[in-house]
């Protein structure tokens, strides 16, 4: 009998199981004229055995976009464009603008001199820089001076802006923010600057000199706001962290030397809603696979190598960009026998983790390596 | 010139306005090739000036959807439905199974003997008991007894089943979860208990004799669950705390006499994902409108008055659901001038806080109340 | 060879165990004259093998105690005592005024229509009522009205006073205070309020009719102090939840059925430096035998019994005050087999916690029971 | 009339001003033999106006102290004194050997080839190197090597031990404890290692390693104790530290550009019971003269200057020791107009914080400068 209504049914104990009658099926049209359904039609549907992401595992590679990045420059002016970005849509995804789950991802040009207006939103936000000199960002007054793999933060209500200085190159950085997430919590709000500029009102990268010192924090200093005051964590600092770091751990099996960003104060993610960390897999270094709750988008900061991700493999060098969804397995490998290699990822674990909605697990099978397609 | 393609513009400093041209509609479909797009064409889709809510105002009357949820009973045993639950569907959100928002909420009936097999999932649930005797509820091998206006939780993670005893009344309660929300977080997972039905472990509404006491708490207890362990929250010590609290507040000029459920280990939310109240309106009081960032679904524990939600007068009465959308004025009134209007609400707050999205303003023009439609 | 100098040598390998020459004595001298010394001859003093109280386990009766302190209303005004209170000295802490370790403890008489001069100090204080009706407390503007066995805080800097109305009768309660504490801490500063008596600014007994309720908050309130918002912890309530909590526990080993009282909005303690708790010795329980750091003062708020305290058995009954020095084993027993008895307690766990000081452990031996002396 | 007793008056509204009278003396007399007394005979001496500091200022000076640090080499064994340290005495504060308020000090010496049994014990510990080469200490295993003016926590509790390499040279650094503290709050514990030496579990320096780097945290890192992981701050990146604040910051009037030493996991103190901090006077800096509650000893890391404490002025250079009690006014000078000096100290903060007893002020009078003796 067919009947037009959607009916999942499982035969497990404990699991709907309601074949549709006539009777019931009169009985759920008088249910919809009073805005209500029968639970056991969708039960099935609305609770999965387990998370079934709608992103699927994709990588964008740094050889195919560069030049299109570059070509905007030509295309559109910052003033008109707002902000002159690529953004990365992923197939599952492309209704949200997201390059995976609940991200948002673009790369932005701009050229010596230019600079874009000052804003600010409920999303917040980060950029990782890709190449280029003389880039800055200035967030709530606070300028900060920008150079490759830099990982910066303008987080939700900051205004902010960037600029190129004349003296600089032309800059390319990844932009990366929660814009999908926020709107479809329909608490996204959205204001331009009065002044359309902000005015700066401290010491070039006075955030990172004050808060970025390990183990030191400033006399009388205090902080509540729910991001990180270290607005800027430098990659020169970074990489010497992690070949530290490495002398002392042996590293997580499935993610090598891995450190999170964090906010120095809390030493918690560097904003609410999206979590980063950069990971050193050492030469040679093979991963085995695991898979959690959450959505991470990956940027290859140096080196060249594998992901598998849900079964498939992701060749990558410097510079490209690839996701891995919610639950996916995944598995990183490092194709050099000679040289690191180190992966900037963003995440949205600190809503699995706010939430109580975080959850791993190891693959048991083939010594921890997935089966390839 | 028609492109096919989305573009929205708007014509304000510092929002993208691009006009389409041969050129870059050809450029766009580059990038479409690479899974890509320009930013500036959906930038002022994706980044709103303030919160669009697919929800609308919506009131679920008890009198229209009673004799459904009763005649359920004939129509589906436990069993074959799982659970035996009319939904309640928001007619912006139909496909999510959501009354509002990422809230879902349904009315479930039982009659005495019957029970439902346990289960666990990642999504959180409470229930709030409409009508009948001998109901019960068993998490993690705790049993509650609940009568009517009783507040119960279910907490993400918990093993859980319903039933009412052999001498008991059919017995109708609400349902609410945060299943849309954790499916869109993709991060659900469910779970039949091995043995369909749990042992009872501890004396019966152990965790409300333990935890629920003012100013008290167990010698030594210890507690870091992210959800309450006063699993019940009776209704005959809510309504005295508001008739106490009363004796001492103003009120609030929005909601009158508004007491948080709380988790009494924290002070914070019931649990991460799901907020709770109830609210006493006094004899003839009218409420201010504000609007805040947030999802809310208000069930009418005692009175009758109406809300005015969105510019729109929707009257109620006992056991009648309403909602209030994401940033929605709304302001309530209670029709009796001798005796009090009590509304429970759930409300996913604990979200917009923990992810630093809360934002509430109230209504400053014609003596902050709402045109109406 | 008498040195007159101290040396505390111990034969043990780690410890000090330096002889005296005539050469070291010299050095000693020398170093002296440079307000120093040479740490291994105080080291084994100065490092105990465990600690080592000053205070001695000891009983105030009440019968001992009342007509002297009913007599001072006759001796002195409060205008001329500041407080008319006759305070207990134990007898290894009386340079400090301290009642164990470094708690300070008086019972304080007003006759019906005397009131006291209202103060602050950085030390924290409690009162627990004995006898009487009509007394009340003013905290910072907020009044409350006591009864026999309610627990009343007057927290660190807040402005306080008290007073019995007119239509009352003679009141007696104990004060608890950590007066030797912050004097020995070097942190203590008073102050007489400049009008002598604080206007009541908020309905009576508001604190408790807002932030007592068992696992509810006020609607949008907010609380950061260190110490609780609910001043007043009402003996009715309190033994209600006793007996409720009864039914739900066995009962600690060392305790019976005992209940901390709670700073709601955090479920620490009361004030940061002062715990207390109340519990219930079941008809007929005995507990076991366990130590831990910190001081502790009783009182009998209702039953009869004993406890055996650093080995020493203490009969006590209704009203009785006994103390038990930090690391003392203690047991408690009720010697009624049909009525409860009540226990009050007060201390400085807060302190132990907090500086990461506390340590306990049971007796082993004996079936868990002190030998008595 | 002369009683003998103590009766402490004054002729303040709000203050005890009872008069010796034959019958109050009788009366007191009684009270005494019932281990109690009247609160009015010592009100006013127990509840002081404002701390009163039974510390006096001081300052031990390296170039008086070294030689005989170094001359106990030949007159004991670190075997024989268990820890061959010199301590320092406050001249008001003897019978507790400490250095000011509830902090011990002293003075450690060690040749090359030495080292100290294993112990631990309640009582926090630190360490600040002062000359030398080769020194190491070692805590639960985790081995660090020591440079001048490097800081090192041995927190209580944890099994600690130093010595010298063979190849290093002779070394002094200076202890800090709070023995004194843990031992009046009789919670002192200490036992010797059973092995008397350590196993070395870890790559030596790794907790340093892993946990200080600026900004990030290790992957999967978790710590929940109630001290730092980051056993010890280099002094290399310490300075380095503090010259790049001292690019972002004005500093502070009373403290020039202060730095606290902190846990990286919290951001408060380094441990408990005693917080740490170096800061930096600029040349030619002179700061302004505050006081607050809190007992401090200072080291000079680096530079020569003055300070005025309690109307005192001490100048002091490279590595001498001075302190400033409870609530007394200092204020610091570097001499230097070519050189910054920099000053360490440790301090009770942590104590007074948590327990509610921080209190500051900035002296009005004089252009904040104190009038000297």
């Amino acid at each position: 009998m067919s009947s037009g209504r959607e009916n999942y049914r499982e035969d497990v104990a404990g699991r709907a199981n309601v074949e549709d009658t006539p009777e019931l099926l009169a009985y759920y049209d008088e249910l919809e004229a009073l805005e209500a359904g029968a639970l056991w039609t969708v039960a099935n549907k609305i609770e999965p055995w387990e998370p079934q992401s709608s992103s699927v595992p994709m990588i964008w590679r740094y050889r195919d976009l560069r030049e299109h990045v570059l070509r905007s420059v030509e295309l559109v002016t910052p003033e008109k464009a707002g902000r002159r970005v690529i953004y990365l849509n992923n197939p599952g995804r492309r209704e949200f603008a997201a390059a995976v789950g609940w991200l948002y991802s673009g790369l932005q040009v701009m050229h010596p001199g230019e600079a874009a207006s000052a804003h600010r939103h409920s999303a917040s936000a980060l950029r990782f820089i890709m190449e280029g000199a003389g880039a800055y960002t200035i967030v709530d007054g606070h300028k900060m001076t920008l150079n490759a793999n830099d990982f910066v933060l303008t987080p939700n209500g900051t205004w902010h802006e960037h600029g190129v200085e004349e003296s600089g190159s032309p800059c390319i950085w990844q932009d990366g923010l929660d814009i999908p997430l926020v709107n479809t919590l329909e608490a996204n709000f959205y204001e331009v600057h009065p002044d359309l500029r902000q005015a700066v009102g401290f010491a070039v990268d006075d955030m990172t000199k004050t808060w970025g010192n390990p183990g030191l924090t400033p006399g009388g200093g205090a902080w509540d706001k729910g991001y990180s005051p270290l607005y800027k964590y430098e990659w020169e600092r970074t990489y010497e962290a992690l070949k530290r770091y490495a002398e002392a751990t042996d590293g997580s099996p499935y993610d090598g030397v891995m450190m999170e960003y964090i906010n120095p104060v809390t030493s918690g993610p560097v904003m609410q809603t999206i979590g980063a960390s950069m990971q050193m897999l050492r030469p040679g270094e093979k991963t085995k696979a695991h898979r959690h709750t959450g959505s991470y988008l990956y940027q290859v900061a140096k080196g060249k190598g594998y992901s598998i991700i849900g079964g498939k493999r992701f060749d990558w060098q410097e510079r490209d960009i690839f996701c891995v969804p919610s639950w996916a397995w995944h598995e990183h490998a490092n194709l050099s026998d000679s040289d690191d290699a180190c992966l900037f990822c963003f995440n949205d674990l600190p809503v699995m983790r706010s939430l109580g909605l975080y959850r791993e697990e190891a693959l048991a099978d083939n010594g921890g390596h997935q089966p390839q397609d």
